[in-house]
């Protein structure tokens, strides 16, 4: 059983849906010795959220911020609005999408769909860095280990 | 520490809400080994989703269908509309509800609660294959392993 | 690699979001003992759900049980109505915010952003005890271990 966890510093993204699918991987290179496992993200935040979701077209991403904001919208009766109109539709957003995701870990790679993509989903109007950790578990290929 | 991962080819289904428990836990028959353990289910698609919900009344999952085309609308001025009308809402859904979900294992069994059961969430109009990673990890039970 | 496993029964709580982070933490003292590892919380319910956000603001928890009514309402043509007008609603908020979260272990303790606590969320008017199946599972650290 090998782990290994990182924490990502992610940079301040603009309101909105950003693949972070490289970054993420380039951050763990670790993960090729894994034969089997799992990776698990985790965003230390309650206004920003994770998810996966399609890597081709970056209309996707523009609707996704569009449909997310309607269905949370900022024109709603909030008690807490101390922190400005874009804050409690940012924290139901984070709830609606999660903050975290986990993806399985075969022969050494992601073992995502080809058109997955990981997500960083930022609700806030004001971009902010974000931290992001990174846990990875598994059983080492032991060819993949000299 | 004991590892399986399968990769499962989902028939197609129809728009809506199906349950798939008992698909699920056929395919992994290694499990009944583990004293405590996780499973972990991925679908490799950003159209379809999955979720954990009611197994007994199926007019639940109708009203699922129902209410997530409510929250996802076609009716939206989405910019990637070029795969059709449903594709769009697909993509929102899939991240509402999530590509995975994990599930403790204890005494070599799902710990579901009574009334819950594992959900494919098929976003698409058009029933496709979709495919799903299952992946366990935990103790083995040493009484079970002989 | 350490495993430990505990089934917790949660009081009853009103309809709306609750923390129960210290709840949590407090019935796994072997959580000390993980130099890295995983927790997984889950919710044996399909009426009621887990959550992560803020921990400060009480408002936060009031404005996610008025957004979250709104984006699954009681006026809605459900077909399943049998248990009560809050029951359907109660399964959509389940599957919008899942039975499971999961947060990273480091240094014996949880890996929280300062901002984020463990919300449970109860769907039901009529408060109910509530089951939560809390897995943790990681390396032992050696010098904790004595």
């Amino acid at each position: 059983m090998t782990w290994f966890q990182h924490t990502l510093q992610l940079p301040p993204y603009s309101r909105g849906f950003h693949l972070i699918t490289s970054r993420v991987v380039n951050a763990v290179p670790e993960l090729r010795r894994l034969r089997v496992g799992l990776m698990h993200l985790f965003l230390q935040h309650t206004s920003a959220s994770l998810t996966i979701n399609e890597n081709a077209d970056p209309d996707v991403r523009v609707d996704m911020e569009a449909s997310f904001s309607a269905i949370a919208p900022e024109a709603f009766p909030y008690v807490h609005t101390l922190e400005g109109p874009d804050d409690m539709p940012a924290h139901i957003k984070a709830s609606l999408l999660g903050s975290s995701v986990s993806i399985p870990i075969a022969n050494g790679e992601l073992a995502l769909g080809s058109w997955q993509g990981i997500y960083l989903c930022e609700h806030r109007d004001r971009a902010t860095p974000r931290r992001l950790i990174v846990t990875v578990w598994g059983e080492a290929d032991e060819a993949n280990r000299k």
